[in-house]
């Protein structure tokens, strides 16, 4: 028996960068979460601790500022693409890089509506979190040539308040759960999917790839009459990649975020699905890949 | 030397309510998280173990979920209202009731806009969760007839990107921070505000009076030309008094979450104001209340 | 109406401080997060943003770092009294300071017990964080000389697995609880417990002080037969107030952290108090002070 | 094109399950959080909504404390292989099953040193919980017959004070850290290691083989000069491998929890290695898997 190294990968994670470009008096945000990792010839750091081959975690978090000005941040995927390419083609024992991103939203803060009075305009440089959701990326690139994209997104909660049924399912010994007819479903989506190789495709770019993604889950979770959780997440997947030439895998991970109607009968009063306890743990967790019968091998895209 | 019972209160806390009313094929939605806690006659369950005065905190969370069917859930005010009288009124042992409400927001799920198509109509009943803020209150109702009302938001994240200055500061032997001419300003804000007792006053209803005060909130942080935040907190506040004749106190708690501007010069690059790190900790913590010098005494209020 | 200003203070909080000791080849740990905040005339720069009497919360994060240098740690009281004093003291504009320190504990890693091998002795410089609690303090320093200690812990999880009833309780009509006679009670401990001016007293020092009161409050919840957990929290704020005459006030928070008996019977089982559902919302909240009847007035203690 | 369904798998997760067990007056308590998860024929579910072959995640939460009460809880792993060949040898749907546990470590509040006194004696149903770290285990189940084992931990925060370099790194245009002859290395532990399957082999069982395994990777960590953490990463993961023959494969996750030297030469004062400011984020991340060069074919076993 010999002790071998296996595969390892090493960087800077959660690298906190806002960058503001001033177009005159209007401001544009950028609040992006930036993780890199780089593999390769990394036999001797592991076995002896030589660094010859280890760039810094600390260079590579100077070099996520340092491109923020030089490139500027189009797009996080643009933006991943870019760094990843760099350190495989800049640093001879690196033969791969990820590159992952969140974007963190922000809106721009109203103008008041009435008389403009003093403060009018201001607000070309003020802005307000937006709390729905956070999107990301998770970039690959090889030293054989190989760049993959994943986008995707998370922290997006969604509820039906009804058309959700649950029947009909299997019964064993620890069986108590009863069937029913409506009930409400929610859930917090974290969604992936993974691009063609020709990048975002049809679509002028990965934003606007991303809003239509993003449109098409959301509108097939709410227009899906669900007789599971698992059918929806079916169906969001499959929308998508009906609707969207540049994607060929979607991989989802759904949590059914209970809501169990209260029992008021011992209060005397009945409860027609108007009230619900918001449950916390456990929680259903339902996961599944959905994708093209022609998607090309995804090798380390997900990884 | 003897050991005395000091003030105490107990009760049920995180009560997750979620409410769907049905108004045709539209459904609404409240989600709630109600915390409700009792004090009067405690002495002996403390120091014997004697339940006599106890109602459980079992019953509590029945309650909320009871009066949620009984009597319905408007503003969050009113239902804390409903709920601190009800254990006043009711429980001879209890001479006071605290009970305390955030609301977590969501938005409709908008229709698709071209042609209708499947599922069209759908969104009537689906939502996705508003990430942007937290609606809060705390109620008090005494035994003799004092009913106070906080109103408040937290979780609300803004920033400006300009009109904001730092300098003329006090320096000592430990100082090193240069001062600035134009830097990021952002916060998270928390802010609770006081009603004067007459309830919401000009306002139609405490949800009027909130989306005004939380209007007044955001475009006061929006509009301030900022030399400090404790001069962004003032105007945050007086501009709130001065707008709502119902509201005579502002409490605000402003974390500064710093953004310094990265240093691009080992990389031959100036940084005008555009790269920044947002920083996690230590941050700066600005405190304050902004009050009516007529506002009448604040008494249990705020605790 | 006239506007104006209320109570205030600002600082920089959670300035995350890490002292090292070498002592020959032994390395002593001191893992902190201090916060500071301060008040005093501060009117300016709220109503006109003019920070001639504002030292910058940079200042008050460098003067931590600088006294750990300078004073060194040992008792994080000792230490909070330390920084409130100086800002008092140095600054003119300030009449009050208030410090709040946790400390975070590590373990010693333990040498190998066997023969001693490559490596031995190394455990010197090497540590384990203990996850057990956070000890805590919160200081204030007025101009006029007082000064306040406040010591306590939190994050202290306790079970006790029989030897807790729950009966004799109020009821209403919305009381669906049944009485019990053997349960597991639960508790996540805050406790915080006032100094008498004089100092930790009768105690070498706050860190003598700190381990008997811990000892005291973990023993009396453990060995309270206890009827409600406001039983317990009396017993463990008397035991404090009876063994350590430094202490004239003792606040706890005590969340019931329920543990549900699972109902097996659907499947043929009884259950005799051995399978727990460990929920997590809503829970019971206790909160309470004990005190002894000479203690001297609170003042800004606690706040 | 066709939309295909691709890996999909369901179940309930975080399964709160607290046991006690009485042996005589002393009780044992074992403190779990249980996820379980199903794959199978699940086909019609997803494409239509037939449920026949779903066993509801509900179900699974009963199977759970079902099980505890039937089988009891030894170690983790036992009771994660028992609910997963359930599931595969009970539903003709479900062709595998994958089961995690994570386990919540307690203490018994020590009985008082001196003289016994009231209560003494009652330690023997009172629990501390240990905040040191997480054990967990990921179990997988399929119909082929195969069961595969991963045993692991998180949560555990180690650090040397001294004993640890990083110098003669790669440089480019956008590095600036300088080389360090001393520095403190941290960081939190994310390790899970693969049995063979045969299972804990030579250990008794596999709760002796964790607390082995936890014991190499704690002194590895402590025992190994370092140049750089990838170093300490394979030796911790080399000890393991060289002292278990029962384990094949290690891998680490291990963040490197930066402890930066505060520059006091500002006030006047060095700063030999003494004060620290413990950072957030970024932070460094090393990731590596060490394994035997003999090991057996991986396939679902980490996933």
């Amino acid at each position: 028996m010999r002790v071998v190294l296996g595969p390892n990968r090493y960087g800077k994670a959660e690298v906190r960068l806002v960058r503001v470009v001033r177009d005159g008096g209007v401001h544009h945000l950028k609040d992006l979460t930036v993780s890199t990792a780089l593999s390769g010839d990394m036999e001797a750091v592991h076995l002896t601790g030589d660094n010859t081959a280890v760039l810094p975690t600390d260079t590579q978090k100077n070099t996520v500022y340092a491109f923020a000005r030089k490139h500027g941040v189009a797009e996080i995927e643009d933006f991943a693409i870019l760094l990843a390419r760099h350190y495989v083609e800049s640093q001879p024992a690196v033969h791969h890089a990820r590159v992952s991103v969140e974007e963190h939203f922000w809106d721009r803060i109203p103008v008041p509506s009435a008389g403009g009075g003093p403060g009018a305009g201001d607000r070309r440089h003020s802005f307000v979190r937006s709390g729905r959701e956070t999107r990301t990326c998770l970039v690959h690139h090889d030293a054989d040539g190989t760049t993959t994209v994943v986008s995707g997104l998370k922290d997006l909660v969604v509820l039906n308040s009804t058309d959700s049924e649950f029947s009909g399912f299997a019964e064993d010994e620890y069986t108590t759960l009863r069937p029913t007819a409506d009930r409400v479903l929610a859930t917090e989506v974290s969604a992936r999917w993974r691009h063609l190789p020709a990048g975002p495709g049809k679509a002028a770019s990965y934003g606007e790839s991303y809003d239509e993604v993003r449109r098409h889950l959301v509108e097939a979770f709410a227009g899906t009459y669900s007789l599971s959780l698992q059918q929806t997440l079916y169906a969001m997947g499959e929308r998508v990649l009906n609707a969207r030439d540049e994607i060929c895998e979607v991989r989802l991970v759904l949590p059914n975020k209970h809501h169990f109607t209260v029992d008021l009968t011992p209060f005397g009063m009945d409860n027609p699905n108007e009230v619900f306890h918001a449950a916390d743990r456990p929680y259903g967790l339902i996961e599944g890949a959905v994708l093209r019968d022609d998607a090309p091998e995804a090798r380390f895209s997900w990884e």
